[in-house]
């Protein structure tokens, strides 16, 4: 058999390492295509003057581009017969990345739990991107729920990890430089670190609009294969009867449309925790608002402080009455619940 | 507040110079995406051994691709409240923007004045493109209709600025190098600055259909957050009922169908006038048609000359019979008015 | 007249060379746009670090990508009043082409045919991309069906060429420098050369529905100006009832599909025939599915080999039946049957 079929969740083992195909140099031109998808406006990530007045050598690459390339290299190993994208926890970005960076995906299998009903089974993998060097500039883990070949096949291991709920402050300033001039003018909002107060609430008012188009110009420039987002012939038989957007296209919507509050968030550091809550469509218009989860100096850094953020998304219905958790799950609106840390100046 | 309302009439103030966000990179990928969004073929613009035969160090970027980026910043500052964009004037390419550059922009508010019904206002503002070095690249006029937060507010100035009608000349030449080798086949056309005749009209012949996933993307590329390009949840209950694509977009369809005709006019000198006659929609089809206004002379320069072009763009009506404006308006079809200098080798 | 109509069938002369506009600077943006568009995983053409492991100076531009650049230029000269586009052979990748290299483009006209109806005539042209230095880097004969502006005027020419029906192994090699190290893993396949067999047949399982935004920034990427893929209004009242795609772009989709069973085939050597059997429209699913009609060895070359592959793309219908050449023509599902010879290492 030439082609990939994919692993099913009795073909995983625990500590197993899986090393991702196709290594993908990443240019200025995936982030001329970033900001074309989502319409991103930080100024470090957009004009490499502004990254240089900070001390950077140049505009990094935006922190979620890097995230999707290296999660686009684990699909065909990892995902490939997923049913649900469960969560991701201990998300750290390590090292600034720029454009002529090649990068390339390994992940390490860290926990398998068979469903009672044997059909499926939840697999937890930490999976690392690295750059040319060898030198790791993404950490995370995520646990996905895997189809089984066999429901009769014994399950492969029986581990649930202990994993890490919230990254600690001390290791949020990896892939940030010393923080130099910040220009708020040019950067486009007045509020620093110390404007924002722990419970706050920003509805961030903007609304995108998807098109098929856009997403999966945006999946394929991750080399991500997951058949769900392309297959519109396939997908009029499922239960959705048409495509889904890739959920990590959701959280860059959400994060673009994020500037509009929080314009001087201007790296996210690290990802602590991340739910899809339900799927986006086509035709569907994503809005989003945030809450101030806690606000943290980071040691050693008198130049930047981090937040922690949890930022809501929702499609075809504005963030202004913040729709959220409700006692039994979540308001029919949401489909994107992320917590995670993001730098500002100080 | 830590979201940006935008300013209402009444926030502005007569000689306030205001300073944009978000300062912006352009790369080689951003004239690739140029293409791909538009089709344009001029040739300086599409080959640096073109360009670099010419006179140019490499391929300048398309000097709509400069407007739109500089445009793009002013919005969140200028026209996020805006009602109508009202019209450009004085429009000036200074210098060639090659890929690499760091544009950045300014702008000065040089007219105010009330409507009568005090519902809004009308703002003038003279915008400049900068690049990294501080040098001025492109700056031109337009004012556009500005709600007021509140009628009862008193106007914020009453000054209705004389704006140059046709940019001289003698000013035409500053962003163009002198110009030498220039190889008519490869530039697609064998009719030259003096085959042009004053009231010629050209019907540029060729379509093109846009999609809502198209100028989405060439606006975000932009980084021009108007909310009535984007969002199909919020537009459901205006007037059009749908997203309104930006007027910007339209400018760039029309120039690249005008290749068909005039591919050797390589270089928009200046704006002299222009105005958004009717609004284009996704699934609309748009043609082109121009007529020669002017033919001048560039004082000190044998190499080129300047033909003032007026380029008409309609939705779902070709060029052929002209479409044009009537005794009390526009013919319906008519949905761009550009009045424009244009450089073309002697 | 100012615009180009296109050269009708007794426009052309035998033996006559066309040089055609708008040379083109292909950079890393289009590499990315090309990905992006297509999904395409190959390594080689994906990691510089990876390319350079094997002996490239950096990733070389995607082969069909370099063949839609060349093929767009000619279009405005050979095919702007052709009814349909008839086939392709003895194309040539006789150079790796790098970002930053600018294409041009020559054809020679080297077969004409009238119709039996004086209606139309079939033109024969050999096309050839050359870099900046003059070198060509691609070369292929197509044969296009070709309206007469006047069924009355003489045929001009009347020869039909001898076109070679598969390149010859061992003028495979030219554009593939000495290959060093190769990684299975990191190319994403264990299958080489050795393990396939001559008949085998491999279905690609995955399928990619065509958004018409996507078409179009891809066909106007190319430069290819042919109306019939941009303009909806007056495709509305053709036989068809609205926009054809590209037949490039089907071509892309099925190689990009094909890296599912054939990833480590990174080189597109030569193309022996190609058709187009069907249109393609917007909303299709493109599946495709290839068979392996000859593998044979380049003289002088032990690292890599050659598979004569004919890649088959089906629309609306997976490729797990091997949809092919029936008795009286084709079955419904084929759009695509392309011959052609692929390297990989042994």
């Amino acid at each position: 058999m030439k082609t990939n079929p994919g692993r099913f969740f009795e073909d995983f083992a625990l500590g197993e390492t899986i090393r991702h195909a196709t290594p993908r140099t990443v240019t200025a031109a995936d982030a001329a295509l970033y900001t074309a998808l989502y319409g991103s406006r930080f100024a470090v990530q957009s004009s490499d003057a502004f990254a240089q007045d900070l001390g950077y050598p140049r505009s990094p690459l935006d922190d979620l581009l890097v995230f999707h390339v290296v999660f686009g290299k684990t699909v065909p190993d990892i995902s490939l017969n997923a049913v649900a994208n469960l969560g991701y926890a201990d998300g750290r970005f390590l090292k600034p990345v720029y454009p002529g960076e090649t990068l390339s995906a390994v992940s390490e299998v860290i926990g398998l739990k068979e469903s009672s009903n044997r059909q499926t089974g939840v697999v937890y993998v930490r999976s690392t991107g690295y750059d040319a060097g060898g030198e790791p500039v993404l950490r995370y883990c995520r646990w996905v729920l895997v189809r089984k070949r066999d429901p009769e096949a014994p399950a492969p291991g029986d581990h649930v990890p202990d994993l890490l709920k919230i990254v600690p402050p001390a290791d949020l300033g990896a892939a940030c430089p010393p923080i130099g001039a910040y220009d708020r003018d040019l950067a486009g909002s007045p509020h620093l670190w110390g404007d924002y107060a722990v419970g706050e609430r920003i509805d961030h008012v903007d609304g995108m609009t998807v098109e098929e188009a856009e997403h999966q110009i945006a999946t394929r420039l991750y080399q991500n294969t997951a058949k769900v987002h392309f297959d519109a012939h396939a997908a009029a038989s499922t239960r959705f009867g048409r495509r889904l957007v890739y959920g990590g296209h959701v959280i860059s919507l959400a994060h673009a449309l994020s500037f509009n509050g929080l314009a001087n968030a201007f790296h996210i550091a690290a990802i602590n925790a991340g739910r899809h809550v339900a799927p986006l469509f086509a035709g569907d218009t994503v809005y989003a608002w945030s809450e101030v989860l806690d606000r943290a100096e980071i040691p050693g850094r008198g130049d930047v402080g981090a937040l922690r953020l949890r930022t809501v998304a929702t499609k075809n219905q504005p963030g202004a009455g913040f729709p959220d958790r409700t006692a039994d799950g979540y308001d029919p609106a949401v489909i994107l619940d992320l917590d995670y840390w993001a730098l500002m100046v100080r």
